[in-house]
């Protein structure tokens, strides 16, 4: 693989194309997947395995999303070290004990692992969204929205796609990553930048809706998350238990509610 | 969601089917997502949200690609503390220090956090694969066995798919799981339980081929991942380096080989 892919989130590879018989040689797009090492006031605290562009995003919705900042205007200011190191300066007034960057961690302790202590657990954590609703005709436009600003997937094919958009179906942002999380975190990080708290707003996804899915949007205030594929079992019990909205097989139209539908109006916006 | 899903690997919840105007309440079965926590020698190592089913797989195959054991045979035991823990035993004679089960994480070090560091960590560590050719027709039907043994998939359409296969198209296992990475390591877990070191093989993946599911498949010495989707940049270097076949978006007789060329053969087997 010989090109320069420094910072560029989609690298050309040779590729062999065999359709039975057929043998071509051709030059084609790949998602670009690096390392991210995230530091807070030079302490690492994470390495992802992310795509390139909208680290300052990235970093931003990852610390919130994983509530280990509460508010995004805690971050003093972020500087790449180099292409896979990126440090957070905090606010002077704000002090992180080592045991707040855990906090995303399960601790093993008497009451044990279970989902049941998982969904407790986000539950003491989450931010409440504020009261919404959202008509159907808007929810059914969503993910083709999404799907419309994926530049990186039309190339790669290789890219999952996170978008927020307010309860009118206005896009707050949408970012693409190789991986699930970090598209989610990209879009919130995008979007708390202009807004905190976030507006009632829908967090759609491209890919599945596992529970972490559900609990960096529930983390971020975030009142739903629409996704085109299925939700876990976990998910659903978790987006219940918070009164959040969760839809999966979003296909225009036609979807699946499987959790919040009071939420949901009829007819126009 | 009243289902008792203690164990099982899909559970039924109640969903609204809107199509347009219509509006339909039925039961439908999505995949379970519950959190083990893995113990080795009395110490949580890791935790991971897993459909729960084959955990002595998932474990024995974690432990293996994430080079915290180097042979199965080094596990003298597994037992559920209780449906979300499951102590590992080691045999007397293994001796792990805590760095071992580290080895997975990227360690911060003067060199530095990168893609080629990554890679190189890696090759270190990785087994090396016996010498072994695949042949185009074997290749062209590998994605379709592994589509026909997806049962929870075709419930739930929520859980990713891994297959080990031998250069002969047998199989060897096929696990699911709603984490891509479990189902990796449940397939190479349950594979190695019949022989290790594994003979000349292939990981079949539904879903993307990322850096990590290329280094899972280098831990356990196997020699090619095939995917019916596509590879990320770093898992095409990866490939590149440690001399795997590499294949994606693999449809029938149609694929794209981005590494490793050299170890198919045309023809039958």
């Amino acid at each position: 693989m010989t090109t320069n892919r420094t910072g560029a989130r989609s690298a050309e590879v040779d590729v062999i194309r065999r359709r039975g018989p057929e043998r071509t040689g051709v030059r084609d797009a790949v998602a670009v997947e690096d390392p991210l090492e995230i530091r807070l006031a030079e302490v690492p605290i994470a390495v992802t395995m992310r795509t390139p562009g909208d680290d300052h995003d990235l970093v931003r919705g990852f610390l919130l999303t994983e509530a280990i900042l509460l508010d995004p205007a805690e971050i003093a200011g972020m500087e790449h070290v180099d292409g896979s190191r990126l440090t957070v300066r905090l606010r002077d007034d704000i002090q992180l004990q080592a045991e707040q960057f855990q906090r995303n961690m399960f601790v093993s302790s008497s009451c044990g692992v279970c989902g049941k202590a998982s969904i407790e657990q986000v539950e003491l954590m989450a931010r409440r969204p504020p009261a919404f609703s959202v008509s159907q005709d808007v929810l059914a436009h969503l993910t083709d929205q999404l799907r419309d600003r994926q530049p990186v997937f039309d190339q790669t094919g290789g890219l999952h796609a996170a978008g927020l958009f307010d309860v009118h179906g206005r896009l707050l942002a949408v970012r693409e990553d190789v991986g699930r999380h970090n598209a989610v975190d990209k879009a919130i990080g995008a979007a708390v930048k202009e807004s905190w708290p976030l507006p009632p707003s829908l967090l759609v996804v491209s890919g599945r809706q596992s529970f972490e899915i559900v609990q960096k949007a529930a983390m971020a205030g975030i009142g739903g998350v629409v996704g085109v594929s299925a939700p876990s079992s976990l998910a659903v019990e978790l987006a219940e238990k918070l009164g959040m909205l969760l839809v999966g097989f979003a296909r225009g139209e036609g979807f699946n509610v499987y959790a919040g539908e009071e939420r949901l109006t009829s007819g126009a916006a």
